[in-house]
């Protein structure tokens, strides 16, 4: 089988140190790989296959001779060493903002969209977590009953934003535990034992970047530019694992049964949903799983066709490094597997 | 001024205490307060007006001579000293499920549907703490624009479950950060640093009881059995304060300027809602005050006429004592004030 030379740049944060585990958990072909980090991080080790790799200073000239680049960098930093990496011939994996609207770059999610992988110039986008779990548990009822209206909530932890944050939960609880003060920095106010409801930057409308990537991504990775969608993102104090609150409206009748009938055929869905025995999706229950839970799943009371569910998955798993793996998978081994 | 006689059940508890913190803080015309609770908690002392007044043990008996009465206990015991106060000839309060969907028991809050409170036979019930600021956010939109369907996702803190609760969550979330482990009892699993999708117990449509109270008790409250409403009640390791992200369908069209002139007049409601300068309601802010904050307006960009938007309040004020003494200032003293 070929092997592949692949350079994670952003070796360090959360998200591209989980592709490294990623990619050695998923048996992913690498010949060699190189770890790229700001200066700040270079000459630091990172695990993989057993052995320390050294983090090398991300550079434009070090992408030369890569088969994949995995992008785990802000939006800034995936513009320059995404188009860098595309010139020197590697497929370009971004898990940043920077390409994901853009008509030329594919939106993938593999068990969503898989065949639309394969019309890439170069570059594919990973969509942002929020997104990937919603897009994976809705589309076997798009696919069987369509969809006709989409209402989301969400309840975000705090590894979403990154290292500083999760610090920020864990040092701030302590704080507030021993009654002392902490300045908050990682977000504008007090995160522990309080909610943010506020993700990234407002638009005009009153809406979040967050709550619009997850109407605007959905909706390119659905093919379906007016499917209506309205989404409220909300931080909690919760260290790994998004949840989101769906309510669906659909086309068609689907009964509870057929609903739970549909996501247990689905690729990459686990349905946890049995009530009677306290059975349901919880973001602790979730980490370190690469799948998403579907539970609490309901015909929703308030339109005459629809299901109100709640989704669970590991944000720095299936909503990000596992999903960047799995479209490597793809592209190049041609694999849609879990 | 008349005062009265004044017995509080269950005045040992969260909601209890803070029932007798709430007559001292309006002002109340108290004569006699009389704290009641269990064989366990009489003879400890309970502080009113700068004084400790002795808790007795509740009964039927001691209930004769009064003129008001606080039911701040489970659902059983609220039937049987209802009844007893009742017939005692009181003014009864009840905080509790016992008497919210009985016919002949108004559900009252103050702000929304005070008329209804004056039909009472002996007994007013007090709506759930998640209904309370649910009714008072929406009540200005019914009235000005009316409302189609009602999609609720809450954020509700572990004070709504009880003392030991809140108990829990904070010894549980310190063995956690010693890396040591914690039995969960107030809840079924860990509440620290996660989330809990389940409240109350589970009905045979798959909805919890605690969402079918946002839904039948709103629908009582408004005098709109048929108006179509669906809830996701999710616990969160939050203290105190519930928040809920809701999306509203009007039947006339209602931009963002007209709802924040309405909310801005509308009693019992402030609103938070300057985005650019990162002003939205957050429990923290809302923890010791009266009102029900909204803020995160935004047009809902899903339906034809509707809007989107985050209401928060302190679970233990506003959705339970504040809202009680308010009843009792309305059917006792006819005010409506915060």
């Amino acid at each position: 089988m070929a092997a592949f030379n692949v350079a994670v740049i952003g070796a360090t944060g959360l998200v591209g140190s989980e592709v490294v585990r990623r990619l050695e958990g998923r048996g992913f072909p690498v010949k060699n790989l190189v770890p790229m980090a700001s200066k700040k991080s270079s000459g630091t080790l990172v695990e993989f296959r057993g052995e320390g790799v050294q983090v090398v200073q991300a550079s434009e000239d070090g992408l030369r001779g890569m088969d994949l680049v995995f992008l785990c960098v802000g939006q800034e930093e995936a513009v320059r060493y995404g188009y860098a990496a595309k010139e020197a011939g590697a497929l370009v994996i971004d898990k940043s903002n920077a390409f994901r609207m853009d008509p030329e770059v594919p939106l993938v999610v593999p068990e969503v969209n898989p065949k639309a992988a394969f019309h890439h110039k170069g570059i594919v986008a990973s969509p942002n977590c929020s997104t990937i779990q919603l897009v994976v548990a809705i589309k076997p009822l798009y696919d069987a009953v369509g969809i006709k209206r989409l209402i989301v909530s969400t309840y975000q932890s705090v590894s979403g934003t990154g290292k500083d944050a999760v610090t920020e939960l864990r040092d701030q609880t302590e704080a507030l535990l021993k009654g002392e003060e902490y300045r908050p920095s990682a977000y504008p106010y007090r995160i522990a034992f309080n909610l943010i409801p506020h993700i990234d930057a407002f638009e005009d409308t009153g809406y979040t970047k967050e709550e619009m990537k997850l109407v605007r991504e959905t909706r390119k990775i659905l093919e379906d530019p007016g499917l209506p969608i309205s989404a409220t993102a909300v931080r909690v104090p919760v260290f790994v694992g998004h949840s989101e609150a769906v309510t669906v409206d659909t086309q068609k009748e689907c009964d509870v049964e057929e609903a739970r009938r549909l996501w247990s055929e689905a690729p990459g869905v686990v349905l946890v949903d049995a009530p009677e025995a306290l059975l349901y999706p919880m973001p602790v229950d979730c980490e370190g799983r690469d799948e998403v839970f579907v539970g609490r799943v309901r015909r929703d009371i308030s339109c005459e066709r629809g299901l109100t569910f709640w989704v669970v998955a590991d944000n720095l798993r299936k909503g990000a490094a596992t999903n960047a793996v799995q479209i490597a998978e793809l592209v190049l081994l041609g694999e849609v597997s879990r």
